[in-house]
């Protein structure tokens, strides 16, 4: 009979042969978003289908199965080995509970239905893309039965992107939110706006570049285990610690656009930089959750590249790249400029605060959608009336509406709410972070920002997924995840710029 | 029972699955070589071996080689289908015949064995590759007899690149070169040399590449399904048909080097789009043999890219991005430049007449190291002794002589000799093509080469593996193989360039 620790040794080679095949797939996916000529898409298509069907085929083969089940029972491994154990016994059996047939049909429904939200963004018309949104509905639905749940469909399609977030954690922390930022946002109103012009001057495409590697260094993103790249939708990938890519795009009239992507995916990116190598393929060498990949990105984002602070640091060096550009605005300015609050269309242009309405407002349509209280085609009509309702604003057409994501065309439902997770994460790990580094706020200013990723490093990237997210932010700050160390942060933030009491 | 057509249908879907891990592995090398980070290195080589492995089990699989097997003994296929299941079992065989054990040693000695290349290339020194290649050669005669072979080892070698390719084919075609180009190469000597100093002016990098851009435009590269980047050594590579890469290098202080490589992967890249898509992933949609691929880029480099009528047309337009530069040069010096003859010690920036000396070179070491008749010891000495005596020079060093090509380290002996093959088809095939074609040369000199590519599309793309190498040519232009055709092209071209008379 095989002992733990050679039986062990032939789970860790299934869980790397997989692995290969999906950052093969992630580099397939990188380059179809940043090189790969227009004609190479179908092909690329059926590549990707393959890589992933040949993946899932190994890990819910059913020697596996017996491999890591025998595995759980055995004595003989330490913490980790353990730990890595126990969260892929839950992965096989959760993969499991999806028949091959069922994985056939969502694949299928999702590439149908795609093209279908292509084809709906195009003729700016909702009902396009309405008969297919139908069946994933549906079919996600029918998900959540094969998952199973207690209280809620929607929980058990939450737990594939945020283990352990249901609607009964989630509804208090976005109750909490609605009821306390519109107080905010109604001051901020009150107050005379800042002008954001500043960015929309005339910044040559290679100095904004140029300036986005200087950021990325400074924060600590490793170029000789990673790079940045164009494509038309900023995101990262990464096919091993050693090779995270980055992505960003650039508008010359308006430095915005490349400025925070660039250190939102850089967040990302050492977070992926981060992780252990030497856990490669296993869960403990993968990232927490989407929730906490996203408290990494808004991390540096918001609490640090929205800072005044960090741009006392770095203000200076974008003026030596812009002179003429920038030679009437001071860092204060600057700063304002870059904390503009607004209410806007689109999700992923909103700013710090409004961005959670967005968020909650597909939540919100999320839930009614799976639980069936809500019939697809009266969601252009629900959409924009909670447009209406929480940012008082109207979507003009569906482009800029109801068809904006492409979440729902892939069959993410479940996905929003990790991006508003990721915020409020975020806003209480840098209350965390002032405590632990003395001096935090004077580091900044001179643009040490190494303590910071340290921090990092120490407390949420060396463990991969040893910690549920919960588990997690306990561990770090001593309590589990409460809104109101956003809304305090906010709240101190946003009354400074725009010179309100509270 | 099933009926052929079905089973036909089960043998595709084998092939492209395989086809689709080989082509995702092309995606993860053609992006080691031009954007991967350094420290990507080490996860992308494990992420390669386990897509080359996984293709390999599925295509040497008892399931499989009895599908094919099965279909080779059946009515009810066309000519195409009958043509793919040939083929396939032809490959099946063969790679039967290398057990898994073998081709793991293989592997794991191929990585061993390029690493210390690179270190003996480091230390300018022969000997630290050696104990490396000594291993490596008698690995590839055990990898000679498994496979099999009549008359010399070698020749099991030579199969696997060019099918029937024999010592006995290639030792008159390379007696024949070895005769009559010495004649040739000295009437050349004795005239007065051409000078190419055009070439190694200030060419600004941007430049260079949007010339190169028109050119590959002007040959009928799709755009739209390919691209080209740089890497360190040019090279083409494909994802489909429809996804073809080229990459290509720059000098700013050279413009020869990025010219001609583009020209020449252009070639490539052009048989590659030119494969027919529908045959994606089974035999009939792949080159036919890595000579007739060089043949196509051999075409377009050498008997279209340095023709005088070439740049008739395209001289001006060079002239207009590079106005300083050569103002001082006519057409027809450019084009003497372009053609300049000299003996050098590198192969892979030898001119197109030397450069056959340099393959056969090692064609003459290659068979005498896999017939044991040299020992690997005495390689250097021999080497320098070969190119002593058929290009007059004696290298100064083991970089610039036995330790220059990559080629023996990745076990490849049996490579070289489609080189020259390569240029031999493509002399033969231009002989043709200027009968086929009226008025050929005066198209060529108003830059339209549309009916160049259609021929090529017609005589060779449209075929994929269906004729072997030999049976193309003869299809084409009527005989087999003979470097006659090269001879008499070469002669009439360099008697015209270095005034000679024959």
């Amino acid at each position: 009979m095989q002992n733990a620790q050679q039986l062990y040794t032939e789970y860790v080679t299934i869980m790397q042969k997989a692995a290969d095949l999906n950052y093969a797939a992630a580099v397939l996916g990188w380059d179809q978003e940043t090189y790969m000529p227009p004609k190479g898409a179908d092909y690329r298509g059926r590549q990707l289908a393959t890589l992933a069907t040949q993946a899932h085929e190994i890990l819910t083969s059913d020697p596996f199965g017996k491999i890591v089940h025998q595995l759980a029972g055995m004595d003989g491994l330490d913490d980790t080995q353990s730990a890595n154990i126990r969260l892929s016994v839950e992965d096989y059996e959760r993969n499991k509970k999806l028949p091959p047939a069922f994985v056939e049909e969502l694949s299928r429904l999702t590439s149908e239905s795609f093209n279908a939200w292509i084809a709906s963004r195009r003729q700016n018309d909702f009902s396009v893309f309405l008969p297919l949104l139908t069946k994933m509905i549906a079919l996600k639905r029918k998900q959540a039965d094969l998952y199973g749940y207690k209280a809620h469909p929607y929980d058990a399609l939450l737990d594939e992107y945020e283990k352990g977030a249901t609607i009964a954690m989630l509804d208090p922390v976005f109750k909490g939110i609605s009821e306390q930022l519109p107080i905010l946002l109604d001051k901020i109103k009150a107050a005379p706006q800042v002008s954001n012009d500043c960015f929309h001057r005339h910044f040559p495409k290679q100095q904004q570049w140029d300036f986005s590697i200087d950021v990325l260094k400074g924060m600590g993103f490793d170029l000789e285990a990673g790079r940045q790249d164009y494509s038309e939708h900023p995101f990262t990938t990464s096919f091993a610690p050693a090779d995270v890519r980055l992505t960003t795009r650039v508008d010359e009239n308006n430095y915005a656009s490349l400025l925070w992507s660039c250190i939102h995916e850089g967040g990302h990116g050492l977070y992926e930089q981060g992780l252990p190598g030497e856990q490669y393929g296993l869960p403990l060498g993968a990232a927490a959750s989407l929730g906490i990949h996203e408290s990494q990105s808004r991390f540096w984002e918001n609490c640090i590249g929205r800072s005044l602070g960090y741009w006392k640091h770095y203000y200076p060096i974008l003026q030596k790249y812009f002179p003429t550009q920038l030679s009437d605005i001071t860092v204060e300015d600057f700063f304002k400029a870059a904390n503009r609050i607004e209410p806007s269309f689109i999700r992923t242009e909103a700013d710090e605060l409004t961005y959670h309405f967005h968020v909650m407002i597909r939540y919100e349509l999320e839930k009614a959608l799976i639980q069936g209280s809500l019939n697809p085609k009266d969601l252009r009509e629900q959409w924009n009336a909670h447009y209406n309702k929480y940012l008082g604003i109207t979507p003009k057409d569906d482009k800029t509406g109801v068809l904006q994501d492409v979440h729902w065309s892939h069959g993410m439902f479940g996905y929003f709410p990790t991006y508003s997770l990721g915020s409020f994460y975020a806003s209480q790990f840098f209350g965390q972070v002032q405590k632990d580094i003395p001096g935090l706020h004077e580091k900044i200013q001179k643009g040490e920002l190494q303590p910071i990723l340290q921090w990092l490093r120490n407390k949420v990237h060396q463990y991969g997924r040893r910690y549920t997210s919960e588990e997690l932010c306990e561990r770090i700050t001593g309590t589990k995840l409460d809104p109101q160390f956003f809304i305090q942060y906010a709240s101190k933030k946003y009354s400074q710029i725009y010179g309100i009491s509270l």
